[in-house]
Order: structure tokens, then C-alpha cells, then sequence
């Protein structure tokens, strides 16, 4: 019986990395957010990795600083994708299309084609927007989480239904007798929500998996149950083993409710990393890159650690009497693990160069920490696999695949060469196509 | 002084060719439908030709009979340019994105981020739908004319607005200073009209061209006055040299009244070719595609010419008492050429196959035939170039480009290299960046 492996996806973001400082970084274009070369170069390196998947977030707004910062996102999913998929035969291809803002006919149209062109690689992960700034995009006010939720179900339901109305078996093309479809398998669905409607029927065929799989992101029980009805994978995030093992078994819990086997729901918490030989050279990478923002992060630490620190003395560790005086806050997930970290000795500067106030765990220091902590995470069931944001998309892709990936083969936890060629294959995620009969609507 | 040369596009659709039956010639892949490496192909043998753009119609609705015709169009406009875009080096890009049933905000980032990743040779055919069958996928009732060109003007002016929102020199990624970029340069466009509102602003900087080219498609008034206003070029159908020039010259007077030199706004007609060494195999090539429809079109023809003909009867010529009773029906302007070729003495299959019925002019016979047609209608005033149609695609286009170009470029008429990298040089339009300032609104 083979062993269960984790399941891995690298973030590919703005042509940098997940750090703010990574567009000014050696070796790095500064030119790379508009580059389609450089972000095909990277999807190979997590291709050469033997990744499942990539995972490509979007949010039709930017809310960064862009006098210091580069905007977060890709110019475009989608066209970023179709360079990819042309120029890749593995790896899987996720992209955010957000299901407030988009026409269900225009989001299946695209999703289904992007399956064809990459040969049954495409993953939708299906969320609401959220954000004054984005709905402002529109020229809208933002809906209220329910109507958000209302419309991402229907959204969903109308996009799979018509992503089947092409039947799996209609498309004849038989030069000789002159058929090219079998029009009786190719039907409307005629489906009318509350919120959105469509006549279809869609005219593309199945890809090589079928249709594109779903994916979801978020942990609030409209997540839970969006995505135990319909979603193949979870992008999450959590920060300790015990809230992804409870953010799991939610999802888990949601996909039986729903009528499905709980392991055909994979839940892939986030992880960053900064991976050097050493912890020291790490750390000091992590600094290089992003010490522009500590002032303002020692604000942020204070908060979590309940003591006064003072930015300007970056260099030094906390004090003995800071030590004893600090209190993890509970209103911060992180709070604990930078106490902890601040107990080790290292100097304030050192603390925050250790990710403490980070988006996700965060590792900085040798491949096998990075190994370790998913191992454990893995073990624990508190994970099925990761998403990893390399700090700088250049060479911390490259540390990934060429430090953690052999260490996790080596232990067996995860594969050494993609078993099919589909991302169902990659995911262990049953066929479908069309809507899932299953699923009660 | 450098004498006045035409612009010529080449239709891009389903991946077999612009005739009902052309995915079951001899040498099509009947396959092409999903396949990006046939459309690859096909722009690439355009590009050698040295074709100035490609033009991807779209329409998110399939009327023809899929039991034995394919759908007319690109499983998705966008993702195909992508791949075009990669794969190609000079040749424009311009699909149709509709301006009745997509978000301005959508439609400025995938149309920008083209415009970048083909290193500025993007075009946009900002048109409204038509047709229940298309608003029905969007769950809608077709709105009225006036309602879809209130919108389309409001649509063209907010994508150009959110284009120009990221200055022109606002990006400096300088990683020495840090600057990534001038935020005092970016700035929101809080447009809000009676249809569309966006707030921007759009984090995409400028491509070699600036933003992309504007098209538009149609012969109303409504058209005319939508195309002078924002369009370089117009995506044009007109069966007769008068007919073209009435058509170019209205596009031209509608320019003025914008504000705008005539000479800005392109007019380019359609034009079907099946291109073969003579005329009796261009006829033939046509039979073996088409000649499945030709009994509902004899019943067309009748109606053309006021006459009964016998679709029993394919292979005779029209009687002199048919010809003497017959008269151009002055409802289709096709009628008058299709009764000339009548009076030549065809047999009733060769008048159709002569493509007297089809949705542009037709070219069948040699390679001559077309470079006259083009050279005619473009010395008239008629047409500041053409988008050809080739019946098949695979081995059309080659024929057209190993034939009828070297007779043009012979001629003087047609340019024997690109002049410059982008569309925009390619058609000769002047640099814009945002909103255009003498156009009133």
C-alpha cells in the first residue's frame, strides 16, 4: 500500500515574490511584473520541483504602497496562465476568479478553455471579493456576506452545469461521414438563481480531466460549506497545528454534510520561506529585504507582546523585564510563536526577520526546517499539503526545489515524479463533469 | 514621398477555416477546434505573410448546426492571443470583446495585460452584442440599440480612462532608491455614467504602444458615430465598391466631427478567398466544402434573382428564359454580381460555388483574381485595406500568402516587411494614452 503523500503548490504572484522587497533584491529584474518570461521561468522551476500545482491569487485592486512596493498581483490570471500552460506539461494552474464580479458564462467559458489549452491542468478557485476597493472597481458598494455567499453558490452551480452541457462523449469530428457533434448531448441548462442566470449551452468540449477543479480559500463557515459542496482543495491559512487540524476537519466535516467522501477535500495551508544555508544567512536575507518596514512592524509587535519596545534599537534583545512583562495576546494567532522567538535571545531586528508578523508560518533558516515543519504539520493531520511562498520568486523557488523537495522524497512524504498528467491526477480528485449529483441544491 | 499601401488582417476563428465544411478537408486536423497548436500555426504562416493584424471575432453564442458544422468561434478570444501573443513576433492581435455583457474593468486588464505581453501589438473590437441567444447566457433580455451604444460609449471612454490611470511614466523600479513606482502618477478615474462606473485605477503600466488599438465593427449610424469617436480601424462588409466607399467615407466624416484627421480611422472590408491555380479548381475546392448546402441556398438564390430554379438539377446552367426573367432583388446586394455570374453561363453549382451567397466578396480562382479585387476596391476609395477570409486555414492562408502577396508587394501595394513592432505602427495610428482629449463627451 503506498503511503499518503503531501500534496504541494507554489504562489506566483507579481513576477518578485511574497516578500515586499523582493523586486529590489541581486539577480532579480526590476522589470518582472510585467514579464511574461520571467513568470514562465518560474512556473518551470516549480515544475522542475515536481509541484501539483501553481497557484495564481487575484483581487482586481491593489492596496500596497506602490511608491516602495510592487502591486501584489498579476497583470492578468488567466493570460499569465495561457503562457504558462503553453510552455509547461505537468503542473497544475489555480487561479482566483472571483465569483462577485464576474458573469458565470464568462468565468466558464474562460476557466474550460484554459483546461483544453493546458491539457486538463486548470483549477478555478471559486471566492467572493471582498473589499470596498474592488467593488468600487465596479462601480458598486460591496454586497453583505450572505448575498456574496448567495451569489458564489449559484455562481458555482451555473459554471459547473455549464462546463457539462457540452456532453463528455458529443464531439463526433468524423471528417467521412461528415458529423462533427451529436447536437442531442449538447444542451441548455436554463438555470435561474437569485443572483445570476444562464441559457447556455457552453460550446467546449471536455479537456483531458473533464472540467477544471474547484477550488476554495477562507476559513469562516460560509467557506466551510461553499467549499464542502464543491471545492477539490482548500488554499488555506493558519498559523498553529491545532487550527489547521480544527480548519481541516471543518472543511472535512462540511464535504461529508455535503454528500461526499471527506477525503475528496484537501486542505493546503500556506507557508513562506526563506531558505538559506543556515539560519543566520537566512535571517540576514529576510533583513536585506524587508527591514524598510520594521519600524513600523515593532509598532504591530508591541501590540502582540504587550510591551513597550523602542525601534530604535533594533539590534539589541528584549530585556529581561520585557520578557517577563510580555503576554501573548489572543487576538493575535501569531502572538505566542513571536514570544517564543523573542525568548530565544535573538535581537528585536532578528525577531521580525523570523516572520513573526507574517500572513502565514514562515520559515528562515536551512531546507530542513522547512522539511520539519511540514513533516510535522503533515503527521499531525492538521494538513494535506502546502502552498509555499518563496520570499523571492527567482532563487527562493529554486532553494525549495533543490533543498526541501529532496528531503521530503527522502522520507517519503512526497513524490518523486507526477503519477498522471491531469490536476485531478495530481490531486487524487475524483472525475466529474457537469454538477455533482450528489450535491443537493 | 512613399506611395499610400493597404493594411491587411486575417480572420482567426475555429481553428479550420471561414467555410462551413473546412474541418473536413484533406490535411485539417478535425481536432483544430480545442487545439492552440493549429491556431499557433495558423498566425504564424499569417505573420510570415506579413499581415498587418489578426482579427478573432467573438460572439458568446453558437447558432450554426453542430451536427455537421463547427462553431464559428475560439473556445476564448483572450487565451488564444495569449498563446499567439507568445508565440509570434510582430503580427497585431485584435479580438472582439463586447461592450454590452463584459465589466470596463475586466475588459481594460486582459486587453492591457495583451498589450504588454505581445509587446504592444493589442487591439480591441469594442462592440455590442446582438442577439436574444447571446443575452440569454448572461441570463438577460437583449437591451435596446440605443441602451447598448449608451453603454458602449460609456464602456470605450472608461477602459480608455482606467489605461491612461497608471501614467505613462509613473513606473520606475528603480531598486538603488527604492522607488518601485510615482503614486502621484497613478490616480483613481471615479468615472460614473447612466451604465457602467468604475473607480480605478487599473495598476497596469503602459506597453510599446502605450494601450491598445481601438477597432470597431458595423455599417449604422450608430456604428459610424461610435468608430469616429475612439476607432483606428473598422472591421468593415460591403459587397460593392460604392457600397465601401459610401461605408468609408461616412467612418471618415464621422472622424471629423469627433475632432479627428479622417486618415485615422482605417476602413477595411471583408474578403472570402479560395485561391487555387485556376478557376475550375477554386470552383472545385468550394464544391468539395460546401456543396452540402447548396440545396438550401439554390432556395436563397431564387429569391435573389426572382426566379424558380431546380436544386435537382445542379450540374445545367440557367436557362435563357430564366436568365431573361430574372432581376436583382434590391434587398440583397449581393444579387446584381451573383446574376452577372449567372449570364457567364455556369451551371447552377458553380454560380454557388462562385460564393455569391456568402457574408463578404468572394475570391475563387488564382491568386491574380484577389490581388485585382484589393487593388481595385483600394485605388477606388474604397478600402484602406482588407480582412481576409480563407476558406481553410491551414492551407488558405498559405495560398493567399504565397500567391496573392508577392503580386501586391509587386505592385506597390503592400509593404514587403513590418515598419514597426506595434499595431499601432502597423496601422499607422498616432500615439494615445488614455482618454483621447479632442474627443468631446
Amino acid at each position: 500500500m503506498s503511503k499518503r503523500q503531501m500534496i504541494i503548490g507554489m504562489h506566483l504572484g507579481n513576477g518578485y515574490g511574497s516578500q515586499p522587497g523582493a523586486w529590489r533584491m541581486a539577480g532579480v529584474d526590476p522589470r518582472s511584473y510585467t514579464s511574461f518570461d520571467a513568470k514562465v521561468r518560474q512556473a518551470k522551476a516549480a515544475e522542475r520541483g515536481k509541484f501539483q500545482f501553481l497557484f495564481l491569487p487575484d483581487g482586481p485592486s491593489q492596496v500596497v504602497d506602490v511608491d516602495e512596493e510592487a502591486p501584489n498581483f498579476n497583470l492578468d490570471v488567466m493570460l499569465t496562465l495561457a503562457a504558462v500552460a503553453r510552455e509547461t506539461s505537468r503542473i497544475g494552474l489555480v487561479a482566483t476568479g472571483s465569483t462577485t464580479f464576474n458573469e458565470p458564462y464568462n468565468l466558464a467559458r474562460q476557466f474550460k478553455a484554459l483546461d483544453l489549452m493546458s491539457h486538463g491542468r486548470a483549477g478555478w478557485n471559486a471566492v467572493t471579493s471582498s473589499g470596498e476597493d474592488v467593488a468600487a472597481n465596479y462601480g458598486q458598494r460591496l454586497p453583505s456576506s450572505a448575498k456574496r455567499y448567495g451569489r458564489a453558490h449559484e455562481t458555482v452551480q451555473l459554471v459547473q452545469a455549464l462546463w457539462g452541457s457540452w456532453g463528455q462523449d458529443a464531439w463526433v469530428h468524423d471528417q467521412t461521414s461528415g458529423r462533427f457533434a451529436n447536437r442531442e448531448k449538447i444542451a441548455p441548462i436554463n438555470l435561474h438563481g437569485d443572483f445570476v442566470a444562464s441559457r447556455g449551452p457552453l460550446y467546449i468540449p471536455p479537456s483531458e480531466q473533464g472540467q477544471p477543479v474547484i477550488f476554495h480559500a477562507g476559513g469562516s463557515p460560509n467557506a466551510h460549506e461553499l467549499a464542502g459542496r464543491y471545492a477539490s482543495a482548500v488554499i488555506g491559512a493558519s498559523f498553529t497545528i491545532e487550527d489547521a487540524r480544527a480548519q481541516r476537519t471543518a472543511f472535512r466535516n462540511a464535504a461529508e454534510r455535503a454528500g461526499r467522501d471527506p477525503d475528496e477535500i484537501k486542505y493546503i495551508p500556506g507557508l513562506m520561506t526563506t531558505i538559506a544555508t543556515d539560519r543566520r544567512a537566512a535571517l540576514d536575507r529576510r533583513i536585506a529585504m524587508t527591514e524598510r518596514l520594521f519600524p513600523q512592524r515593532v509598532n504591530y509587535l508591541q501590540q502582540m507582546l504587550g510591551v513597550r519596545l523602542d525601534s530604535t534599537r533594533l539590534d539589541r534583545p528584549l530585556s529581561r523585564e520585557q520578557l517577563a512583562a510580555a503576554s501573548p495576546s489572543p487576538r493575535d494567532p501569531r502572538s505566542a510563536h513571536a514570544l517564543a522567538i523573542a525568548r530565544e535571545g535573538w535581537s528585536l531586528r532578528d525577531v521580525l526577520a523570523h516572520g513573526v508578523i507574517d500572513y502565514h508560518p514562515v520559515i528562515v533558516g536551512p531546507a530542513i526546517e522547512a522539511a520539519d515543519h511540514m513533516q510535522a504539520w503533515f503527521e499531525a493531520g492538521a494538513a494535506d499539503g502546502f502552498w509555499i511562498s518563496p520570499d523571492v520568486y527567482e532563487d527562493g523557488i529554486d532553494a525549495f526545489v533543490d533543498g526541501v523537495v529532496p528531503i521530503l522524497q527522502e522520507r517519503g512524504l512526497f513524490h518523486r515524479d507526477y503519477e498522471g498528467t491531469t490536476l485531478r491526477d495530481h490531486l487524487g480528485a475524483p472525475a466529474q463533469y457537469g454538477l455533482d449529483p450528489r450535491v443537493s441544491r
